[in-house]
């Protein structure tokens, strides 16, 4: 069985390319150094390999079920994720006061990886309890963190998310759910929630939902929505769990993949009430949700990342093990078969999905670092200028790992062919699973329009701007490096063509020409996204390349690795936005136009 | 419900752009005419839409299963196919006085589509039965015919194809199941065949295994296999049905899609003789099956193509009922939401399943139309002119579907949304099911191989100038109507584009770099696909074009519809090939050169 993230390729992005224990200069993280790190990431590739990934399967082939009252999962995910519990990873990065370890959100999103490659559906339980509190952290009072928040943190109670309604997946201004304010400063929550994860089940002692509704007379559309807090078992002063909260599983969605994770339709105070507390001021409630959306993002593409690399490595293996065919020019069928990995086409599979699976990875952990960044900035305009930089890079964060990462999941198969294609591998379980991040917290159409829509042209396009500047420069180091002058030169063509693109759009935006300014933002997402991750890979060729002069014979092999999988991104996959840039620079309207009935 | 295919484009495919009806200027074809063609295309579309749609997720979620001695399926198999067997669809393309009712192919191909859109599985058990029959029809002998075919065509038999071995998949010349030579001119095989569709059940009263396998002492690789008819239960020269013959099911096949058919590993001879007869002359196995090789990729396309109609009716369905946000330059929180059709991103999400599904569908309609007239040609030249056309075009029947149509799938998901990710829905079905066609039949790699090692290059060319003089021909006479100015001339500098590409490769195959030749087949494969489906769009839109100007108010947005397709894959799909055609005139080595230890 190969690993399923490499931890050389873990440690390299890490170590080399992000360099993690600079961050240990800031106060809040200088009780770590490298060891501490290794030691978090030694104890989250044990757990995942030795308590996530036997199971993975049989919860795959047993789903959650529903008999009308309780939801049952079958004993071994609650076990995993008790070891998970008490190596300390749900409060990982939340400060040591609210007895988290404090590390970086780079390292914990990297042990994420791990958990996410072994079992996504036993891993969606306590990432969502996380977020939760960290949702919390942000924006609960004092005593709703110490009712609430501590208990999650400590893994006794978990965490969900209530955002859509069946009416309203991706528009939630649309959304129904009423808050009724009580005399006792409580509020009664009475609609219904749809795909909520962990929305059920006897994993917790508790289960503390966070539910967007509307206080009754709010403004119409997003800027009268609110935050709940509404438990499972209702909560009294003391933190002491009493009776059963009106809040209760309609049915469960049963899934492609993820299936491991519960997911259901709640109802709201249906036939007694669901009593609830307001988090922070009323009407504010999405502007506190999408506070932690950034992070939540960067979580998804870290999880398509990570599904992505655990395909890869899969595949990679059974091709070097695999003996089949003979190379193209020998015609004696009596000499050996080779193994796969010598035929071209099984070599490009390999490729593309390192390119997809490690840029991948590599964009996420580069995102999660500026949040890290963000967290210990010194002066505010360092602070804003990082916020936006994280502003204009989680669409793409949340989104291009998504989409190649399945792709990347789909040649996984191919290479084993019908052996991919059964459950005896895991490939086909791992495709199933990353079905899902394209659809889930902002599909990739709405990534796109917020791309596009809102972070491009934000402030006079300041956050653009400096994101070309990052990728520029990275461009200009390579430059002078004569192994990397032509990845150096495609980028920075690459760049002058996005920016005249963008330039283009946004004029069209500024004549008002919004519909057809947004008509492809899908594929300006997908430009976007191929130069960002064409970035990442010139990144990771720099440092590989500086590296390859004193490194050791073993050591060769992987810079080698990374320095030609950059050349095979600056080859085959950045020229991937020469037909979008063009579909964009001429406001292209072949979609607006067809006719309705013409489908 | 809508349509699994919509009948409106099937009957403009056959009937306007393909003509069908003038094959029954064909004695072959002469007792036919439209209201027969309808007929059959009704009764199809009826028997898939009522006895194999229903039961479709319930065989999905209860696939067969093996005791150790028996394989069971759930009872609606078996009703569903007497109901097609009862249509006399087994035999329909097969002449008279086989008992068939001596259909064009091509009529027979579009009936195939309805009962694969609407279940796949139970669809596997007749489609191989026929491919199995028509193999023995080609090169059985007449007494085999009689015992082995005739039961197979009247559906009381059914039929299988075993050619891949566990050690052995796309690599046929390395197979090894012996055939022993006996006395009474039988043969005894042994050996572990896999990926057997079919292999086992109780639907039929025998299964007839068309075997590939060695005879003792035969010739290394392909030069050595022999092609066998070995029944499940033996058959005495009356063809009665006698005792059991060793030829026994291994294990099922557990897999992510086409769940409801069988697939097994199979033992032959492994504990009691597995008792065959040779079709034909020894040593011309290979050669026999890929005869009927043709016809069973055109298929394979055919199925994709189906499903991938299938997912985007349902999703245009969903898209046209399902409210939800409101146009971009609406900020107004209280208008009502508009159908999802509306917004850019979900238009464009359906014209791509539309120039996937339909121009898939065209693309093998057209092949099989190629089938029947190759069948009625009048002279020698005509016939081989066909046979070349079709050997070229195959690969990309085959493969092009496969592909794309699986693409298609994928965004049925994505316009559902969290929905296509339910299993409530048909959509994540039909992608997994379709997730097989790639990989069956000759992976995608294999084509590609085919294609470019092969039949671009064999008889200098002559097969290749044939498919570029019709692309030509149509791009000619498209360039005549104002309205498809744009798109002829897109695809006449796409057919140059494509002419010098192939002859800079065939430059290198002749300086002997057979490897750097084949290195990059399978940005061939696509890039010619792509132009064949653009020339499938613009064939369709010149008939669309010409029909507008007479056509009434009803048919104007169908005609326009497919006009304005035809323009999407002009503008979105066809520029693709610039990318991989640079690619490819500079040989680009990025996959060979890649150490093997950098994975």
């Amino acid at each position: 069985m190969p690993q399923l993230i490499e931890r050389r390729d873990l440690d390299f992005l890490l170590h080399e390319v992000l360099r993690l224990t600079e961050l240990t200069a800031a106060a809040r993280f200088s009780m770590h150094d490298r060891a501490s790190f290794d030691a978090v990431l030694d104890a989250a590739q044990k757990i995942a390999e030795e308590e996530f990934l036997p199971h993975a399967a049989k919860l795959d082939a047993n789903e959650p079920s529903f008999d009308g009252s309780r939801v049952a999962l079958i004993p071994e995910v609650k076990q995993a994720l008790a070891a998970y519990i008490d190596g300390g990873f749900i409060a990982a990065s939340f400060p040591i006061e609210d007895g988290g370890l404090q590390l970086p959100y780079t390292l914990t999103a990297a042990a994420m990886g791990y958990f996410t490659a072994a079992n996504a559906g036993t891993a969606g339980y306590p990432f969502l309890t996380a977020a939760a509190a960290n949702l919390q952290r942000a924006h609960g009072s004092a005593a709703q963190k110490a009712r609430y928040m501590r208990p999650m943190l400590e893994g006794r109670w978990f965490g969900t998310m209530c955002l859509s309604e069946p009416q309203a997946g991706s528009s939630l201004g649309d959304i129904r759910t009423r808050a009724i304010a009580q005399a006792d400063g409580t509020y009664h929550l009475v609609g219904n929630k749809m795909w909520i994860s962990g929305a059920d089940h006897e994993l917790s002692e508790n289960i503390v939902h966070h539910v967007l509704a509307r206080i009754d007379g709010a403004p119409s559309g997003v800027r009268g929505i609110s935050l709940f807090i509404v438990p499972k078992f209702r909560v009294d002063g003391e933190g002491r769990i009493g009776a059963r909260n009106g809040v209760h599983v309609a049915g469960l969605n049963h899934k492609m993949g993820y299936r491991g994770t519960v997911n259901a339709a709640l109802n709201f105070g249906e036939s007694e009430p669901a009593v609830g507390e307001l988090i922070g001021e009323p009407n504010h409630g999405l502007a506190y949700m999408f506070h932690m959306m950034n992070e939540a993002r960067i979580g998804v593409g870290m999880g398509a990342a990570a599904l992505a690399c655990a395909g890869y490595r899969y595949s990679l293996d059974y091709a070097r093990h695999r003996p089949q065919g003979r190379p193209v020019a020998n015609k004696d069928p009596d000499s050996r078969p080779v193994p796969i990995i010598e035929h071209a086409d099984v070599r490009r599979m390999l490729l593309q999905q390192k390119v997809y699976a490690e840029g991948a990875l590599a964009l996420c952990l580069y995102c999660a670092r500026l949040v890290d960044e963000q967290a210990i900035a010194e002066d505010e305009a360092q602070r804003h200028a990082l916020h936006q930089l994280l502003e204009v890079l989680t669409p793409i964060a949340k989104s291009w790992p998504s989409e190649f990462g399945l792709e990347a999941n789909k040649l996984a198969i191919q290479v084993l062919g019908g052996y991919g294609y059964t459950r005896d591998y895991p490939l086909e379980r791992l495709y199933r699973d990353n079905r899902l991040n394209p659809i889930h917290e902002g599909t990739t159409g709405i990534q796109a329009l917020d791309l596009l829509g809102r972070k491009v042209l934000m402030a006079n396009g300041a956050a653009f701007r400096l994101l070309l500047a990052r990728v520029t420069a990275t461009a200009d180091e390579a430059a002078a490096l004569p192994a990397l002058a032509e990845d150096a030169e495609a980028l920075r063509a690459a760049v002058a063509q996005v920016a005249a693109v963008t330039a283009q759009l946004a004029a069209g935006a500024q004549r008002g020409e919004i519909e057809r300014f947004l008509a492809n933002a899908t594929a300006y997402l997908e430009m976007l996204g191929q130069v960002v991750v064409a970035w990442m890979w010139l990144l990771q060729a720099i440092v590989a390349e500086r590296a390859l002069a004193s490194a050791g014979d073993a050591e060769q092999a992987f810079y080698r690795g990374k320095r030609h999988a950059c050349r095979f991104f600056t080859r085959y996959e950045l020229p991937k936005i020469e037909r979008l840039a063009a579909l964009l620079k001429r406001f292209d309207d072949t979609c607006l136009t067809m006719p309705a009935d013409g489908f």
